[in-house]
């Protein structure tokens, strides 16, 4: 089959080996895949990656309950078994392997397996250039799961970009005051345009008066600038990872006696519903689309480029 | 008046000039002063400080309400104008002074000021050289005020020394499974006969165990222990300040979904009642005591030494 692979070098591979299934697998021949800002960290170098790349993906199932139907899948594999799963923390199984990131091939091919229990039925009504963007905006979804919003909160999300406007759209029906601070004025123009406050950074002055900082820059500036934004006692939401070691006075967080949440994957099942229900617009973030064929090419325009989201067109239904 | 001063150099100061109270100031006599971990990180350039040295204290008032009664005082004088005052988080006023750390000379010395409403009352049947541990017992008691700790957590407190032993004090009634990992086989005996479970440093395995972890170490060693042991969506209490910027791999609290808490000052209520009561014993950790005409030894001690605290006594009731 065909598919984007990262070993020494990233490649078109036109005769990669078919994904085998095991007990419990589903083979899922894949229609539309997005490219997000993680593919673009392990090209880097992050989690040392080899492999198939891509976890954001709407496919169809060949095999198992939803054999014929359009499904989305977690892309954390679990067992199921140990001590963190059994506490119901399935997305930490030390022994996962994650789609696309971590010892398991993702979804820039034509087929992937995933386990039946990672599948989400998308509806009907949903087109696949939106589902496929479910796994990002359950990421976003994660927040509220995380920390507790009030309407009162003010909120400062960093980075304009995918991760930003999502979390942004999460985040402005809970409280009153959500700015997103950006550097393109494009991407700052459409999240205006879904009623969003917006200001570039360069006019921002860290003035430590947020409740809750959101990083979704993607770089390692994020956490630092956070820590200029967010109030005494606030809280910062990392979701920025970047690969290697970054440097910070961590004496800030004391001082300032700073609470840091790390934030990763979310709710599926939120994501669909408020992608169904039009609460959460994402059309407008397609900035391009490429063929499989075309892949890295997708993703040097994804890496280069003030884009939005990316998406590589696989198959058809 | 006598004061050990940081400026270029540490050195004693036989006739410092006598601190001159302002409105709502109060004069204090000082008795005996406790030497901070703190202070040996001011020693070392945090927080860029000159003046007198020494935030733990016991005194007797000169003047105000309390004149002529011991007292233990605060460190953070406020404006208690600004919206952050105003929202009740005095210890993070953006103008506050701090007591030996920030623009106020300390406690060091024959007499130093306070606002009267930074000071408490000691209780009569408390000891000079119990309440001189106030302010790091309060500090110990932050963590209880800042996050939920369950009966059935398992948390480990990461240092044995003089902040490392007062926090495992404060947490060991909370929680079943308290334990304290060191380097110092004294410190971790004093540990153990105040019924607290201790582990040397070499022989703990980072498992990812624990619900929540404390960094006392006072260390840039601490953090990245810390995120060694801690669970999946666990939490870590930072309680170390260190001079400078420190290195990490970021990306670990979001795969994590790990929590930290930047963790400061604390309710001098609190510490009063539980030094009162008995509940947390402090004389044990009473290693040596100067006589503040000694206070350049007496911090070279604290500072070489595998001590606990090093008291230096300054005046007589």
């Amino acid at each position: 089959m065909r598919a984007i692979v990262l070993d020494s070098t990233l490649r078109m591979c036109a005769s990669y080996p078919d994904p085998v299934p095991h007990d419990g697998d589903v083979l899922v021949r894949v229609l539309c895949a997005g490219i997000c800002e993680t593919d673009l960290q392990l090209i880097r170098g992050y989690m040392a990656f080899r492999g198939v790349l891509g976890h954001e993906f709407v496919g169809i199932a060949e095999t198992g309950p939803f054999a014929g139907r359009r499904v989305v899948g977690e892309i954390n594999c679990s067992c199921g078994a140990c001590p963190t799963c059994r506490k119901g923390f399935l997305t930490h199984c030390p022994h996962r392997t994650t789609l696309g990131i971590a010892n398991r091939d993702g979804a820039f091919a034509d087929r992937l397996i995933l386990p039946q229990r990672n599948l989400h039925l998308v509806p009907d009504s949903l087109p696949t250039d939106v589902a496929v963007f479910t796994e990002p905006v359950a990421a976003a979804f994660q927040i509220p799961a995380q920390i507790s919003v009030h309407r009162a909160d003010r909120i400062i999300v960093l980075g304009d970009g995918r991760l930003g406007n999502l979390c942004a759209q999460v985040l402005a029906p809970l409280a009153h005051d959500v700015l997103v601070i950006g550097k393109h004025d494009e991407k700052l123009a459409l999240l205006k345009s879904l009623g969003i406050r917006t200001a570039r950074v360069n006019v921002v002055e860290p003035g430590h008066q947020a409740d809750i900082v959101v990083d979704c820059t993607g770089s390692e500036t994020g956490l630092p600038a956070a820590l200029e934004l967010v109030r005494p006692r606030g809280t910062i939401v990392l979701k920025t990872t970047v690969s290697g070691r970054q440097t910070l006075a961590w004496a800030l967080f004391v001082i300032d006696e700073v609470t840091l949440v790390g934030s990763r994957c979310g709710p599926f099942d939120e994501a669909l519903a408020a992608l169904e229900s039009g609460r959460i617009v994402v059309q407008p973030l397609i900035s391009a689309r490429f063929s499989l064929d075309c892949g890295v090419e997708a993703i040097e325009c994804a890496r280069t480029r003030p884009v939005l989201k990316v998406l590589l067109d696989v198959g058809s239904a």
